[in-house]
């Protein structure tokens, strides 16, 4: 029997829900604990780092790599994706990935497929709102990939801090039997949240995208501010003036909203996320920082 | 270690979802193979029937006993739904079941629970058109219930035929790994199919009540008869000329459909299902039939 993967061999891809199911089981049936990291291919430290904590844990580790039509909306960027099975095969290669599942689009939602896992509530306002379908796009195929690896754990990224809320909520909400682990987001020396979709700026864009995490921070400063009251909107107002700053950026929308519900705080709390997105002419960008506070916010 | 369970011998109750969990990988992982019947309780021969078809092919069942609020709509009869736990444990404690799963409504979804598994396509005509949200409700529910019991087989009754064609899709559009098993309608001696809401019937509604097996039967003939074309539409007539025999009886629907879509079959399609569904005072009945005809029936 193979034993644990090193970190030099490269993992097996297949196309296959039986194999990895099958794959997984006889894992599972020799005391493995399974570390599931989607993904949607191009990948960059931040799918690394998800992977290299999973295994730190003890975990088996199984990636998917798969550009999900489903979560894309009709003037997206789902043909514009980026896509590069080479690079991610010699990335996951030196990994210790046990298997990499990379469904065919047309055999994982063929003709006729007609079923969504719809979330409300914390999926309905920002991303929601600005992206219909994005998340039962998101919540569908997660479902059916969790149906095919069936891990213990489910590791998602901190950059997609309302992706995770969304699928903690379905994860709850459905019963499914696996633990959401989250990995903090990784970024750039300049602050720049690592994204599949940066490779996409331009080099002037490249160089305003920062501004992202800038913002967030002159969010932070604001909410640390003495003073009483009304400091939720002083975080905002910070954020729209450091973004406003970039001249290729347009914003989506900069907002200090509770963690779990992506609503503003409720009053009284003391913990929260500053998010923020924006679009450049090649690409939209997101990110957030968690923040914690004394007194009101709100 | 306990071995099977004879057909004597109570089967435990709980509400909770990783007991269900544990006892369920534990008969697995002894080489096991687990059928679910899911229930809404108030159980009849025709529970019975599935429990006992499930036994005989070897597997260990499961049952749950759930009246799914999220399947009824605001004014149909959740609450006039019947119930008798006493009665389904009587029956259940001789029909050779491992377990009773029956989750507590305010924990299986709670406050906050915001996630519907919402099907397209077959759900959407005949049931799907009178009982908005219904299928959406049983979809979601069946997920929860599957994510906790983790079967290798889903038990259904042929009665509720649309309910087995969304969950057919469902399963296949999310990648469960679970086989779905149908089986046959258990009908009372003058051909009324079992059903938990014919307990509520009056004296005369039930004594009208086979009007809806009689009414399939006269669209089975009239689809037999020789002759070309139109045959569809005469067996559809034949059907509403019966239910129009009783007068407590209201039509909601009377078709000859394609078993997978609910759609008219395609033209040169040899089989299909025959559907009725109508109201009295009292509850409302459903009821199907399958038939095969030489020649063109559109």
């Amino acid at each position: 029997m193979a034993g644990r993967r090193r970190a030099g061999s490269p993992p097996p891809w297949t196309a296959d829900a039986r194999a990895v199911q099958a794959r997984v089981r006889a894992l599972r049936a020799r005391g493995a604990r399974i570390a599931f990291v989607p993904t949607m291919g191009f990948l960059h430290a931040g799918h690394l780092s998800l992977i290299a904590r999973a295994r730190d844990g003890g975990a088996r580790v199984v990636v998917s790599v798969f550009v999900n039509p489903l979560q894309f909306g009709p003037r997206e960027d789902f043909k514009a994706y980026p896509r590069d099975k080479g690079g991610d095969a010699r990335l996951l290669s030196r990994a210790g990935v046990e298997l990499v599942y990379a469904p065919r689009a047309s055999a994982f939602t063929p003709v006729g497929h007609a079923t969504r896992v719809v979330v409300g509530g914390v999926a309905e306002p920002l991303e929601g709102e600005l992206r219909p379908g994005h998340f039962a796009g998101v919540a569908t195929v997660v479902s059916k990939l969790l149906h095919v690896v069936e891990p213990d754990e489910l590791w998602l990224g901190q950059k997609d801090a309302q992706q995770v809320a969304v699928l903690s909520r379905m994860l709850t909400d459905l019963d499914f039997s696996v633990r959401l682990r989250v990995g903090p987001t990784v970024r750039e020396k300049d602050g720049l949240a690592l994204s599949s979709r940066n490779v996409r700026l331009t080099r002037e864009e490249r160089a305003q995208a920062p501004v992202l995490y800038r913002a967030l921070k002159a969010g932070r400063a604001a909410l640390a501010a003495p003073g009483t009251g009304r400091r939720a909107a002083a975080a905002e107002r910070a954020m729209r003036r450091v973004l406003r700053a970039a001249p290729l950026a347009r914003l989506d929308y900069a907002r200090l909203v509770d963690p779990a519900s992506f609503r503003p705080p409720a009053l009284g709390a003391r913990r929260g996320l500053l998010v923020v997105a924006a679009r450049f002419p090649s690409a939209r960008l997101i990110d957030n920082l968690k923040v914690r506070w004394s007194g009101r916010a709100a």
